[in-house]
């Protein structure tokens, strides 16, 4: 039996409003949690509550926080929301097989979540690399500009038809958890502390292209806490030899 | 080939910001032509443009009807959207069944339009018996109300999907079109002409439900322009008999 659903995670949304109707999305598509990473305008206000429709509940419930990896750090499988094309290495799904994944992923206990950027700019490079893939959805490519509530409708819509048809398969990790966001961002900076004289981490220029091909390394392999333990050993004995 | 797409017709919109974000959905779904009936507000107003974002086009497009029948006439299949349960004999799709039909019908050359009703209230029981089928979008039971707009998008969503995958199966009619809505409606009007001493067509209370099983028997059947000749011969052959 399936208790667990994912959350929403807004990174700065800008408007008021548009969190209001992404509470209203989620309502319609039985997500109830909401995160939301620095909002410029307070999401009790009385246009969000407005606009989200007897959705007032998830406002008043969502969670705040300074930043993204803070609003992720208990999750432990992530999809980012992105239009653009994004030079990351990562495994890119369609809304369906993304909704479909998620289902899987919430049907093994694993704790999930759908991000989503600010409405102007969609979400920086930065944060994409903190999931463990993209969720891209298929629309006209002339124009595929979507307001953001209309993103978290088509996305939780695809969620709610994958996650209330029945599965098949199902993801097996035998007696160790899919690490937590916090433990593998831990292990990234854990690894990052051993670099100051690393030549591409010295050169400010490299430096950020390494953190996050770094991070999309170890966000892409869905890794478990067991493994987790195993790297730091390996990077420990390394790093004291 | 298909260059073939199908309209999206608004029955009675009553805000012109629904109007442009329902063009803006449109666009976002490659679909381009916008039937209005009886808009209440003006499909070209200052609201309805801003609210299209980059989707004028469509509305400086957009054709406006007096009456359903009249915005239908030329159609070959339409799936009313509905999200209440009507008691009506017709076919219920979800959202991705009704697109898939669609999209084959639309290979195969038929003229088809999805049919949205008004903000508040959805379609009239009359408009939905016009339709061919009915088209439900999956959503939480507790709380599926959507904006107009929003509706429109999931619809024409699902229609891009389907769209744009390969098909294996093709409907054919072998030398005979499927009869237009306006075929169909003048054929029921006949029939109608035929009643006036039926019991059920002289008893106001009745005469209503009559007509609206009449036409879901005939619009639910996929009518060709050959069956439709029969049926007008054997009509005509039992009245003047």
């Amino acid at each position: 039996m399936v208790t667990n659903i994912p959350c929403i995670v807004l990174v700065e949304p800008q408007l008021a409003e548009n969190i209001g109707m992404a509470a209203r999305a989620m309502k319609n598509c039985g997500i109830k949690e909401l995160r939301l990473v620095n909002p410029r305008e307070d999401c009790l206000s009385e246009k969000a509550l407005s606009a989200s429709s007897n959705s007032e509940d998830i406002l008043h419930n969502a969670k705040v926080y300074a930043s993204t990896k803070e609003a992720i750090a208990d999750l432990q499988y992530v999809l980012a929301t992105t239009a653009r094309h994004r030079d990351q290495t990562k495994m890119v799904y369609n809304a369906d097989a993304g909704a479909m994944e998620i289902s899987e992923k919430l049907r093994s206990g694993v704790k999930c979540g759908f991000m989503f950027g600010p409405e102007r700019t969609g979400l920086r490079n930065e944060d994409v690399s903190l999931a463990d893939a993209i969720i891209n959805i298929p629309l006209n490519p002339e124009h595929c500009s979507l307001n953001l509530s209309q993103a978290v409708l088509l996305v939780g819509y695809e969620f709610f038809k994958a996650f209330n048809k029945p599965f098949l398969s199902e993801f097996v990790t035998n007696h160790t958890a899919i690490a937590s966001k916090e433990k593998v961002m831990l292990f990234c900076t854990h690894i990052e502390n051993k670099l100051s004289d690393f030549a591409n981490y010295k050169d400010e220029n490299k430096k950020e292209k390494l953190l996050i091909n770094l991070r999309n390394i170890f966000t892409r392999s869905q890794m478990t806490e067991q493994e987790l333990n195993t790297l730091y050993g390996i990077i420990n004995y390394l790093d004291e030899k």
